[in-house]
């Protein structure tokens, strides 16, 4: 399902969507994260590890939510429904240092990238509110 | 429970939290929300409608997740778990104004008040992270 193109640029834009997954014990759970849109599978990507609390919730609940403000009109939302379709690894961490890049300017030593892994959202609802 | 004295100020200025709930169908739902902290009760309120279907999620899972950060420092922030307690009318509009004040700076014509209520929200767990 495409995104509202009027939002686009809420997911090309740096900036932080809040991920909400649902635990083991059927409480939700909201998140800060960094994010990448790829317009070409229509996916949002994830970088996640196998040892946080998120990867545990989604291997019991693998669908999501995400909402992301405009921060120069907190007003003017996009939120998303979604499900994680795949979970592949990132052993060298490339997935990783590519938003370290969008959101740092620059790559880092991956000390986890043998636990780091990206997770793959296909979006399934979107909500828009103007500002 | 109490919230982290290190970020006592995120639940002070008038940011916005996403909050997460549950659809009825187990979805998780993540939306950005006003939020007041009520330092004497040690509660979060929100102003919602019964008309909004974070509403309808409510009634059928009162637990909720939020997720606020700092605009200065989006690697720094504060989330939260806990239980909508309580769901209060607001007939006036009167609590919705005093959050129409805290983040725009004066009230409106609250047209929905019929519909308008108040969620007491009781902490459960806290997470933060320094930035």
């Amino acid at each position: 399902m495409k995104p509202p193109a009027t939002h686009l640029d809420l997911l090309q834009r740096p900036l932080f969507a809040h991920l909400a997954t649902v635990r083991p014990d059927g409480a939700p759970q909201a998140t800060p994260m960094w994010f990448l849109w790829d317009p070409d599978s229509q996916e949002i990507k994830l970088t996640h590890t196998k040892e946080r609390y998120n990867y545990r919730n989604l291997q019991h609940e693998p669908r999501i939510s995400l909402s992301i403000t405009d921060p120069d009109n907190a007003y003017r939302y996009l939120s998303m429904r979604g499900v994680v379709e795949r979970i592949e690894d990132d052993p060298e961490g490339d997935f990783y240092n590519l938003l370290s890049r969008r959101y740092r300017g620059h790559p880092i030593e991956v000390k986890d990238k043998a636990v780091r892994v990206i997770l793959h959202v296909t979006p399934t609802a979107w909500r828009e509110r103007a500002g």
